[in-house]
């Protein structure tokens, strides 16, 4: 078989898509983000990033990166092996105590990223625990389906958000046949958010786990940031909440809180766990340093809802369509590749404003959107360029306008 | 169900069996590696490590160290979002061109971690290419065997490291099957290395793709740290080299090199990659400083080699059973998973050695041992306190002695 041309070929078909990825590479500076410079090859200009997930620019603040600095220093670079194979490093052991502190769990265990955390934490419970049967919402993240797919445990697929749907889908199965929900409180595309209490209630009529992905949520919601069950008063009725440390809280790695027992049973039989070489303590020290900068502080929140609001307030006045949601993420939707790719490049090449367009398979064809992230860091005058920007190029492009209804 | 309870009783059962995992707390200092201090709860005391993939101490390094320090302080923590959205930085593109040079192959890309690159990229490879039949040496990394697991392709296992089982399973299918073997260069757990010639003639005769997992040898092997297949003179006949940058460079993460369009694919479908936060550009520029240091620089390699000279000789004086291998690995046998802990307790406990015992499921249960990876930062005193406190606890339990036949 001639594979480079077999390569060839599917990857021109992703092109006459309009759904070629090509990244957009960038220099973040500390202390300026969102502003940022832009390459292409040698060339260099500047742009102003308005589709990043860090929420909140914990990236550059002091204390994450001074917390880095030091532990570089005492610690050094990597952590030298896997968890059990000398690279459990006491950065870790700190770092899991205070998200487990932050989720009010028992314990939390640390993954590299949010997506391993997802794969192998719902896969191996999918896959340990005798006759599991998996109840999926709709529009879970990637991850998480792999995971399941991984576990090759049976598996239901809710109505997105629908707690009526999963207590139908539930109810097909007797009392003695093991349950797992999973579902996301923040959906990253869309900004919408489930109805925690609601999809509790139903799992405790069943008796089935819930696992929650919060990536999206924690160290923006709740009173200390432990995410949207936080804000809601509803963690202690949840038995996993999975976060990750490379969003809000600005640095990298994945995590699940839940009971003693279902941690160590996940520390002991997670293959993408106990095979994977440990975060760097640095990564975990700056993670640690952010989510505790969080718990006490909530201006960072505050300051990202208004900047948030802002934006929406300004777009509506524009008639610029976007998603209706109580997230910080607003989804302007275009509904066509190569469209949205078009917007993109007109808004970076003639403006410096950075918004990647998000296309299949991240989205269902036909929803292609610019997802904008406001953060306390966009200043009125961003927010102002980007406004104008979006105005213009709707003129000229002649967009529709108009509201979407929730 | 009461999952707590089925939680405690696995774990329970692991517990009985002498493989319930312990993780060893400790703070590794930076200039003082491989010393470093252990955690008991509040309680420290200070460790030697044997056991620990930093292999040549890179995670030290000033060149690494400087870099981490300079690329925190200009672009902050972390990406800020996937390669796609906002998170590629230029010192991702920086590291991609740097792996892609060492491995002399048109393009790299960067997973966060070499149990992702194994698992998304292997994984996508089997699942994408229509009909894709993978041949699987025995003894392959867990990461390998999950990517094909996933993948959902058929797979043959072959002999471990033998091209003439592998011929003969290539032999039972057409030439217009597509074909991908999967094999390591350096074994992790018994230190032995793989045929790669032989197999490679094996693939050509079969116009298979060859699929190499380097982890253990790039920054040890070849003039450059390419690997074993630099060392041989190999590169340019293998389709696809992974590697990491967690163990010899000492940081985190991994990657595959190959041609530009099977990266590009890769690139393109591979969920692992898509959905995953980049690497934090610190560590990226870090790995790179690592790479760029070793590839002009042969001194680290020397040392080690002279380090794991010096160990085996002074083992086999004494007596005491290792697996002869041509690598730096070094397996002292015990084959008993609670014999094993007991040594590896003893050495922390009474002379401050640590030594992980490596147990089910990271080795076939019966071949339980003591995984010891001498390192350039090792000194003659370090290894003569080792092996003076093997000797003993040798002799006090009466552990067999004697040689392991090659």
């Amino acid at each position: 078989m001639d594979f480079d041309g077999f390569f060839k070929a599917e990857l021109d078909a992703v092109r006459e898509e309009g759904r070629y990825r090509v990244f957009t590479e960038i220099e973040r500076h500390r202390g300026r983000f969102p502003h940022a410079t832009r390459y292409v090859g040698d060339e260099t200009s500047a742009v102003t990033v308005w589709c990043s997930n860090d929420y909140l620019g914990m990236g550059q603040h002091p204390v994450v990166i001074e917390a880095m600095h030091r532990v570089l220093d005492e610690c050094g670079a990597g952590a030298g092996g896997t968890r059990n194979i000398s690279g459990t490093n006491h950065h870790h052991v700190l770092l899991e105590a205070e998200l487990a502190d932050l989720h009010n769990k028992e314990a939390a265990l640390l993954f590299t990223s949010g997506y391993v955390s997802n794969w192998a934490g719902l896969g191996t419970l999918a896959a340990k625990i005798p006759g599991c049967v998996v109840f999926s919402d709709a529009l879970n993240h990637a991850s998480m389906i792999e995971g399941i797919r991984h576990s090759r445990a049976p598996y239901k697929v809710w109505a997105h958000n629908d707690p009526a749907d999963l207590d139908r889908l539930l109810s097909e199965f007797g009392p003695e046949v093991p349950k797992l929900v999973a579902f996301e409180s923040v959906y990253s595309m869309d900004g919408d958010i489930a109805p925690i209490a609601e999809i509790l209630d139903v799992c405790e009529k069943h008796g089935a786990m819930s696992y929650i992905d919060e990536v999206h949520a924690v160290g923006l919601y709740g009173a200390r940031g432990g995410g949207v069950a936080e804000r809601e008063g509803l963690m202690d009725r949840i038995t996993v909440i999975e976060g990750t440390l490379g969003k809000a809280f600005g640095v990298m790695g994945g995590y699940i809180a839940a009971s003693a027992d279902l941690v160590d049973f996940v520390r002991t039989f997670a293959s993408g766990f106990i095979f994977s070489t440990a975060l760097p303590p640095a990564v975990a020290a700056g993670a640690c340093a952010s989510i505790a900068h969080l718990k006490a502080s909530s201006r960072e929140r505050e300051l990202q809802q208004d900047r948030v609001a802002t934006v929406r307030r300004k777009l509506d006045m524009l008639g610029i369509p976007h998603l209706p949601n109580p997230s910080h993420i607003i989804p302007v939707m275009v509904g066509d590749a190569k469209k949205a790719k078009m917007i993109s490049d007109w808004l970076m090449d003639n403006h410096g404003i950075y918004v990647q367009p998000i296309n299949y398979p991240t989205v269902p064809r036909g929803t292609e959107r610019l997802r904008i992230t406001p953060s306390p860091v966009h200043t009125d005058g961003d927010i102002n360029r980007l406004i104008d920007a979006l105005s213009d190029i709707w003129s000229q492009c002649e967009l529709a306008r108009g509201s979407i209804a929730a």
